[in-house]
């Protein structure tokens, strides 16, 4: 077994480096009239089975406590699209604009949570809050998913499956914006017998 | 304000729809030569300041107890050129196989954990767990990173910035592996005047 390095690395003081991450957008608030959105790129899966998630919120942003007094937020995925939307939700506070104003973006009612979700994001996702804990800097809301509310322009009504992967969705790494690139396979491609 | 959705939505039950993900292979082990790998999608960063992050893992996999005993992993970056060894390293068990032979993946050993690094990760993260949380399919541990280890290939010279947007990162999306595509912008974006 070789461990000799081929490649120069260089050792760097502990950093956030786990990337590429999904820009979402949070929604949150009682009514599509009492509601507010914030982007994060602090959030993910936490649990298969029951589907579970979470997001990590500075206690100083606007809508920390929101959701922190109704216990539910909703998770919308963005495209790029949604680029410069998705960006501004993460640097303005709800505290000084009406960010559905300000973004054009349409709220609807939800579904399975009091917060409204986004209509031009191609899949929303209602979560209830589980736990809140407290990490430094953020709290970690971990989160139960209650729906998931999918945009059927992205459902092939053969085969009733949805393409995720042609949603054009937008990733966060490093300070950067990326757009979804090229298919490379499919889960378990690396040990299905070739065709040929 | 707009409530009525444009775009038709259709409700699903809940289930694990947060995407684009990275596809980070998880390495873990007391040493080079006693070492085991899995690729991992339910990973991301939980907070800033310290810088913490999480994996989530089925108890059942092969390297769950070998991190529940040894309470350090190391999460290492994963690029187009490593899609097969990634998803192979997911699908197979370190029960069966020595992954690193099966892979031709490189082991280095750790700098602050005793697990090794994968050579070839243009960025590895070190990690100390700091609680294991049961979910129920899975456990997550939460982790603080203590050190981040920079293939220097991605850091320009003369800047001394480290550019990962060129490092071909993967991400999974509902079931299959995708190229980072171009770049959008930088965070900020949205505000920054325009030098036209």
């Amino acid at each position: 077994m070789e461990s000799e390095p081929h490649n120069k690395k260089r050792s760097w003081k502990p950093g956030t480096m786990i990337y590429p991450l999904p820009a979402v957008i949070v929604t949150c608030g009682p009514s599509v009239e009492d509601s507010n959105m914030l982007t994060v790129a602090w959030v993910g899966t936490t649990n298969t089975d029951p589907a579970m998630c979470y997001i990590s919120i500075r206690p100083e942003r606007h809508s920390y406590q929101i959701i922190k007094d109704q216990m539910e937020f909703t998770i919308n995925l963005t495209t790029d699209s949604m680029a410069r939307q998705t960006d501004w939700a993460g640097v303005r506070s709800g505290k000084d604009y009406d960010k559905w104003k300000e973004t054009g973006l349409t709220p609807v009612a939800g579904m399975m949570v009091r917060c409204p979700y986004i209509d031009e994001s191609p899949l929303s996702v209602e979560c209830k809050v589980t736990a809140i804990i407290p990490l430094g800097s953020h709290h970690m809301f971990l989160a139960k998913v209650v729906n998931v509310l999918a945009d059927e322009r992205y459902i092939d009504p053969a085969t009733d499956c949805f393409d995720l992967g042609s949603a054009g969705l937008l990733n966060y790494t490093h300070g950067h914006y990326y757009r979804q690139g090229e298919e490379i396979g499919r889960f378990g491609f690396s040990v299905k017998k070739s065709k040929k």
